[in-house]
């Protein structure tokens, strides 16, 4: 009786959808995008307030009316997640490990005091919103739609504490190939991004504001990114913000460790588990920025590659360590480029998808 | 020439006011307030946009229309001020050491990436809000109006770099004399408040949502508030989220140096100086957690106290570690209560004001 209570509370019919008199999908240069800049014609909204979720809506995108007193805009209390829907040649429309998503994004929110968002919702809202906006989602090879869910504390109160209320969200932006130049990347001596005991495991909306200063400071020497290093000691390297990232030293991979500072990035754990299958060696330890930098002279680094959504796999062409900057080889044999390849023909439709992980919208 | 330029840019007089119609202060319940949920008839608005803040603005209180997009909602990037006024027996009103909110805006901001906010600005918009909503600041010691000045980053884009546009506000909400109960706090053995080169003494948004959930802890383990310790050895008090913590050993006083991990508390250096005025010697080093609780055991710990705009000084009636609990002694020469009463009555024009720290708003 009480897993029927459950289930009735959140039904994912009670999805309400009232859409837009005329699409402005005409007005768009699909050819010429910026990332994140336009968003499809309608959005997935559910509201937080007396203690449940409610009032799952699909609306005409469009501005939400806050009073200045809403604590998302004093405490930061956010959280959001990263996906893409990608089309294949018969105009399936796919989405990579979905579940994830939804999993990291309730994680995330744990660990802001948020409370759960019900998977009824998510699925439903997340589907709904993709099958109505699906001429948005382009085919083609490295085109795709990037998907936003997010959530922010919408109480109307600035006392610092958790917020009562909450909007849960789902915006959608249409998204190319994206090609960020060469990246060279900072690894951190003085700034970082994550406290032993903090947040830096969620994607919490605070975690990137601290990384806009120390970035513009690696941009203006130079670099695009910085690879942070743990705040004890500057030792170790731990991720890229936005990626997590990967070393090739000789044939073998390694990578950071998941901890309460680094991001369980979706694209790392694929790209794990596509090394063992490619059987490629792969260590998953604490790095050294002493043990990269010496495999550098030696000619032992191979590669450096970050994983995201965003970008799948974004290769690193050098790195700069305490005023000496290292350039990388230009290889052949890339494991980047092989991993790349093959994440893109499963999210794509264009390969066997061996381990479950695409997801059809229909 | 130059010098003129600058001024003109950021001339006061720009300054464009709108008033309400009609106040709705008859409708406050000013004997019943609940801290940060009421506010006044007006707010100050400026605008970051093309490189220049631009539009400076107080007209009523009132919604914001956003986009969903809107950077503040995904990446944090937003910091803000807490400040009070106070009205004195003559109907004069009194700002506490503005000029200190005024430049700690400024330090979060640039930490933060965002741009600097002219002072200008600030105190015109400042008291010309304060003048309008005069009647909203009570008489009577305790009585207060809470000021929040707050930034967020406006840009309509979820590319996770700094935003291009901003928007500065002052609100303000109508505080009595804030009494939290009896405050027990607990010491941080495992969370973290801040890393070693983040953004811990910022006033940054995502600092506060990141003591939430650590926070309902504490909460339910019988706790009102946490003292943070230092996120690499939790061996080392620093501060408690929305306020500085100073310890009474003996007859002297210890409060932990400010750092990068540590906000730069207002009431914190004015309680520095009030001791050393009152000979009561101060020694600002880091505190370790082993010397508190070796204190409480032998008698030597007479007092704990934190300092913050909010509540001055909030007196600390126990602390929690490692599943032990210490009750502190009542006293009759409380250093706490000494300051509270000093500060208070410089900050209501009810003593000499030797330091210069009371501002009038005229």
């Amino acid at each position: 009786m009480l897993a029927k209570l459950i289930i009735m509370k959140y039904d994912a019919n009670q999805l309400k959808i009232t859409e837009v008199q005329k699409s402005k999908i005409e007005e768009i240069n699909f050819d010429n995008l910026v990332f994140g800049e336009i968003f499809t014609d309608h959005m997935f909204t559910c509201d937080y307030e007396d203690g449940t979720w409610k009032n799952p809506e699909i609306k005409p995108y469009g501005s939400i009316e806050l009073d200045p007193s809403t604590k998302v805009f004093h405490y930061g209390q956010a959280v959001f997640e990263g996906m893409k829907a990608y089309k294949d040649d018969k105009d399936q429309i796919w989405l990579f490990r979905p579940q994830q998503n939804f999993e990291r994004i309730n994680k995330s929110g744990a660990r802001l005091a948020m409370p759960e968002f019900p998977k009824e919702y998510f699925f439903k809202g997340l589907e709904e919103l993709l099958k109505l906006d699906k001429e948005w989602i382009k085919k083609g090879f490295g085109n795709s739609l990037y998907i936003r869910p997010f959530v922010i504390a919408t109480e109307e109160c600035v006392s610092a504490s958790p917020s009562t209320k909450y909007k849960f969200m789902i915006i959608c932006s249409p998204a190319q190939a994206y090609y960020s130049g060469e990246v060279r990347v900072q690894f951190s001596e003085k700034y970082s991004r994550a406290a032993n005991g903090g947040v830096g495991a969620a994607k919490a909306a605070g975690n990137y504001a601290a990384q806009f200063y120390p970035t513009n400071l690696a941009q203006e020497a130079g670099f695009q990114q910085i690879i942070w290093t743990d705040a004890n000691t500057h030792e170790f390297l731990e991720e890229a913000g936005t990626m997590n990232i990967f070393f090739r030293i000789g044939d073998k991979l390694v990578t950071a460790p998941t901890s309460d500072r680094i991001l369980d990035g979706v694209t790392r754990k694929s790209v794990i588990d596509l090394a063992k299958d490619m059987n490629i060696e792969v260590e998953i330890r604490r790095v050294k920025v002493a043990e990269i930098v010496d495999a550098a002279r030696s000619g032992e680094l191979k590669e450096i590659f970050g994983s995201g959504t965003a970008t799948v796999i974004n290769p690193i062409v050098g790195f700069g360590y305490k005023n000496e900057k290292f350039e990388l080889p230009k290889l052949e044999d890339s494991y980047g480029k092989a991993f790349k390849d093959t994440l893109m023909k499963i999210q794509y439709n264009q390969a066997e998808d061996k381990y479950g992980w695409r997801y059809q919208v229909k």
